[in-house]
Formats: structure tokens, sequence, C-alpha cells
């Protein structure tokens, strides 16, 4: 991963056994400063997980010196004991790095309803802090040790044009991939100088538009946590849109690359919906269609069957988005398919033959768009989660 | 089919060539009357289909003498061609039953965005005409007219305590199962003599927590349509109270029989949220619940994943269904697996080997309750609608 190229930050990944399998599945990311800003966005789910309410509280300063990971265990629906443990995880990685535990963000992900083995944490914290480097061997290990169902890392490094400073940041998330928050766990970090307030709202606009729009399978995890941290190492100081767009830009290709490693992905899906009368609207649409098993099933069968998107687009109420279906079309990969309230080109006109299918659908009512990521509803889709516990 | 045991009816059903394979496609259900009373619940999707805007119109006055349906083509997303072929097919029926057009009320199902081969469907209709009768055999060639990627037939026949009138039903729905409307086309035909807005609120009433309370894929047709007709033949003037009550009970029974034949169905699933400060509330949870292609999956898997329950039904909106975390349960086949926030029994005390699978879920904040049937989410379920298109 690239977590530690920008100025101020180290990392680890070790293995402590938490989860089956060999390889890392605890990863630290240490903040040295000079500054040590954070900022999260967590998920909103009811049932959060221990570690979420913990990182909710020890962020609210927006100051953060390290945060502490592990994968092959949600500790979420745990209750005092989950509650107990993320804490515990806090403390002793404080410890070790000779910080208060307020200093240190926890986030936990796996399966829900089972507790932390906390030897083997215990023993990974330790191994973590013994092995903390600005390596980018010890990033790779950090951003392996986050993957559930995961395939392979996902990493991004971003340089600003000035070559002054730069973003590094690692993503895991496979299934449970819906908003809001998109679910997964991230850690990006920067060397720019940032004011605490101005960082936390670049990062609630960049989600808003990246992951908040990344719907795999329609459901939200207890665990979801983006994590900013900001060293200043690079003494640079940029305006918050400048900070919004790099956080937008690392965001947005994170984004893809979650979709394309969706559990059981064949084909990405971009769904735009334009010429929407608000963005509102316009995500709630593209939203519905992504959530469409019909759409989903169809798309992996190489089907370009606009009847199910149709039939989705007519569940949106009309406050949400209004439309007159005369004048709605729908375009799947640059053939318009649907028109003026019936046929238009057939639909075998459609190439469905490549991995990325764009469903572009105008609500003929306005002069706003979104676009919402997923992918489609396979077999494997079926198998990972037949067989899995999450 | 049973639509024919009430007195005043005749139906029946003919092969047009409509769909691909052979049987009939093409059913035609008459009332003889004396009275005509008709009562219809039609789908609320956006893009509804022209039959359905049809018989909206045709079933404003609350009377009906026949209804006339196909399968293979759901005459939806069709433009101006397709209300005039709806049209036609209410004229055509009307000119060889020697009744008005209005009187007609047709359905429609199948793929979306393709025309009605009409000189088939109007042979079918010449058919249909000539071989109405009263007999069970020309109802059960009705009953399998409507079907698409249904296994069997569905049918129910009630009979009122004292035997004086009766309600025989057919309904169809295998894929896009969800409500508003539960998805599918049902004809109920009864002898009782009925006040046409007290047969129209009963039926209203009987959907409302039958029929919409069926989500087996989350996706809403364009075709949806309930159809009651009273002919008065019995003599028999029932209360709107017991109206409601037998309407419910059929298609209660329907609802069970849906679910048991949705696409791909291994195991049902009833989903009921009691304890719950609002019926509405513990409806939201429920069809939340039905729609997680996770649970679903898990279901699938024999896993009685309790995590992805709740994971979901912390998406539902404090508003529509208040609760705290740590006053939930969750009972999954009677075994209660989560409890005062954490762990309860160990989940695999859970028995999954039986069909039918009840998700109990209770929010400690209330006492009103509802069930939605769903089912599981299984490789012939992406398989069917990956190959097939609706």
């Amino acid at each position: 991963m690239t977590a530690t190229i920008p100025k101020g930050f180290r990392a680890a990944g070790a293995a402590a056994g938490i989860r089956s399998g060999k390889g890392p599945d605890i990863a630290l990311v240490v903040n040295d400063g000079p500054d040590n800003v954070a900022a999260v966005q967590l998920t909103t789910n009811r049932f959060c997980a221990a570690p979420v309410k913990l990182t909710r509280l020890h962020a609210e300063n927006s100051r953060a010196k390290a945060v502490i990971l592990n994968a092959g265990c949600a500790n979420a629906c745990t209750g005092k004991k989950g509650s107990d443990d993320a804490l515990t995880m806090a403390c002793e990685t404080a410890a070790a790095l000779g910080c208060r535990p307020k200093d240190i963000l926890v986030c936990s992900t796996g399966m829900i309803g089972t507790y932390l083995p906390m030897e083997k944490v215990r023993a990974g914290i330790t191994a973590c802090v013994e092995s903390l480097s600005a390596d980018e061997a010890a990033a790779d290990a950090a951003s392996q040790a986050i993957l559930t169902t995961d395939t392979h890392p996902k990493t991004v490094l971003w340089t600003s044009p000035d070559k002054q400073w730069s973003i590094g940041a690692m993503i895991k998330g496979a299934g449970m991939l819906a908003p809001g928050m998109a679910t997964m766990l991230c850690v990006m970090t920067t060397d720019a100088a940032v004011e605490p307030s101005e960082f936390a709202a670049a990062l609630a606009e960049a989600v808003d538009v990246t992951l908040n729009r990344v719907d795999s399978d329609g459901c939200m995890s207890t665990n979801d946590s983006v994590i900013a941290l900001a060293s200043g190492a690079s003494g640079v100081s940029p305006s918050k849109e400048q900070l919004a767009k790099a956080l937008t830009d690392v965001l947005a290709d994170l984004s893809m690359q979650l979709i394309c490693d969706a559990e059981g992905v064949n084909h990405t899906i971009a769904i735009t919906v334009k010429d929407a009368a608000t963005q509102e609207g316009a995500v709630a649409a593209a939203r519905a269609i992504s959530r469409s098993n019909l759409v989903k099933c169809a798309i992996f069968g190489n089907d370009p069957n606009w009847g199910r998107i149709l039939s989705e687009l007519g569940t949106v109420s009309a406050d949400v988005l209004p439309f007159e279906a005369d004048n709605v079309s729908v375009t799947i990969n640059d053939v318009c398919i649907f028109a003026h309230g019936g046929v238009a080109r057939p639909r075998d006109e459609v190439d469905m033959s490549s991995q990325h299918v764009r469903i572009d659908v105008s609500a003929g009512s306005g002069d706003a768009s979104a676009t919402v990521l997923s992918n489609d509803l396979s077999h494997d889709y079926v198998h990972e989660n037949s067989a899995y516990s999450s």
C-alpha cells in the first residue's frame, strides 16, 4: 500500500491468527506528525460495531496518533465484552506507542457476533508496533491485513501537481457494500497541513459523491469506517477546495477498485441518471436500479434488459424524481433502447461483452445527474454468501 | 382452478401461441351475474403496463362482465401501440360476448417491451369465448394460461361456513415479486351479493395484509393486477367484515403458494417483527430484512446468520422503528440467538433443515407486529433470471 509515502507516516501488518488462513490480519498506521489531525466518516448503522463507537468517541477532538485495524472478526453485536475489547485494543496500542488511548482509532472487519480472540490481538499489536516502518513492504503488509473476501489489496497514491504533498490510501470491501457509507474500511494518509474542520468537511464532501455512491449488494455493514490522517509533514497547506478535489479523486479511484473486486463480480455497472430535477432524485433512482436483483441478474446474463430497469425506475416516488414516462430514455453501452414511451434501437445492438456496463437513464425533467456504481448478481455471489458467514 | 365453482361464472383457457412452448396462454373469466360488481387493486408502478391503465379506467364504475388475460407478453412500455392493443383485446372480447368494451378488464404478463402478436391474441380470444364453460376443466385451463415462470397453477377455493356462498381464486407470480402490490395476476370470483364500495374496501384491506407483504425479490412489476368479481348468484349478502375476512383468508393462502413457488426457492422465510411501536414500522423492518441478499443467501446456505439480520435492521430509521439495541432479540426457528446486545443461544442449535424458516425479531418497544413472506436467494434464481428475459 501507499499510506507511508506521504511524509510522517509508518505502518505495519502482522499475522496474528485472528482469521482462518495465513497472512497478515492486523494492521497499524501511525502518524508521526508534526500534526495529528484526523477526520472520520463512520457507518450510520444502528447496530454499529464496538470499534465504530469507540472511534467516533476518540475522533471527536479531530486528533489521532494511530489507527489499529483487524480482519477476521467485526466485533459487532458483541455487547459489553465487545466494547471492552475495542477499548483494550486502543489501550494496548497506546501503551506500546507511548500515547493516550484516546489518540488511537480502532477498526475491525469480519464476522458479526463473535468475540475477538484478545490474546492473539494483543500479540498482533505488539508485533505491529515492533515492525513499524515507513518502508513500502510494511505498508503492503498493512493493506493485506485488512482484507476479508477481497481478492487483492486496493490502494491509491495521489501526488499534488507541484509534487509538494501527497495522499496515500488503502481500502477493503467486497460484500455488504452499500452506503451510507459504502461498506468498507479505508485509511487515508496525507502530509498536507490541514485545518481540522476543513479537513473533516472535505472528507465528508468527497465520501458523499464517491463511496456513498457505491452499491454492490444493497447491504450496509456495521463496521464502515473511513479514516483520514494528516501529518502536516510536507509543510504545504492546500485550500479546502484543493483538499476536497484530491480526496474525491482518491476515493473515486478506490470506489471503482471496490466494485471491480465485489463478491462474485463479472460486470461492473455504472448507473447514471441524468436530466433529473434534483441530484438527490438522480441518486435515489440510480440506487433503486442498482439494487434490483432482476437488473443485476440480467447484466450477469449479458442481457440488456431495459424493461427491468424501467420497472425499477417506476417504483421511485414522483416526489423524489418527477418525470413523464414518455420523456424518459434508457441507453445501455451507448445504444438508446427505450425512448418516447416505447422501443428505440433493437436490444441486440447492445454490445454486452465488455467488463464495464454503462446504464444511462435520462429523466427528461431537469439538469441534475448522478452515478451509482454497482455490479452484477452472479452464481459466485450466491456461493460466496451462502458458504461464508460474515 | 376454482373460479367457476362460485355460481354465475364461466372460464376458458386456450393455446394461442403468444409465448414459446405449448399449452394455454390466454384466459377468460366471465361473470354471468345477476350482478357484475368488480373491485381491483393495481400496481403503483409509474411504468404500469397498457392493460393496467385500461383496467383502471374500465373498473372505475366498479362493474365488469369479464376479464381477459394473457401470458407471454406484458404489453408494458409499449407506447401508443401497446395502448391500442390492450383496447383491442377489450373490444374483441366485448364483441364476442355481446357487451361493451368498458365491461372488459385486461391483464397481461410476460416480457416487458415487446408488442402483443395481435393476430394470435384475436384467435385466442375467439377460442376462449367458444370454449367458455363452468366445468372444472375450463377453469383449470384458465389457471394454466396465466403462468410464466411458475412451476404449477395456484388456486384456492373458499366456502362460507354455512356453505351458502364461496370464493374461487387463481394467481400467478414467481419473479418480480414485491409489493405494492405483490407482483402477480390474480382473479377472484365470488357468488356473494356485494355492495361495490364495501367490496372494494374489503379487497384493499385484504391485499394490504397479504399480497402486499409478500416480498420475494424486492422487484415490483409493471403489471400487477388483482381483480375480484362478484356475481351475486348465491343471493347471500355477507357483511363487509365477513367479506374482508374471507378475502384475507383466500389471499393469505395464495400468498404462501406464491412464495413457495418463487423463482429458485429452496426455503421460504416468514419474517415477523413484533413488539414494535407501530405496525408500519414492523412492516418496514420485516421488509428490509426480506430484501437483504446477504440474509437470503445465508438462509439458502442453511446458515442462521443473525448478524446479517441485525445489520439490516440497523439500517431502518429510528423514526420508522424506534428501538434500543439492547432490547432487541432475534429468534430463528424458535431458537433465540441474539438478546441483550449479544449472543444468546449458540447458532448451531438452530435446525435449518425445514423448508419453512421463521425469523422472529422483537423490537422491544411496543405491541405491534407484522409478517413479511420471502424466500432464499439461490443459484437457481440467478440462473433463471440471467437466462430468461422478462
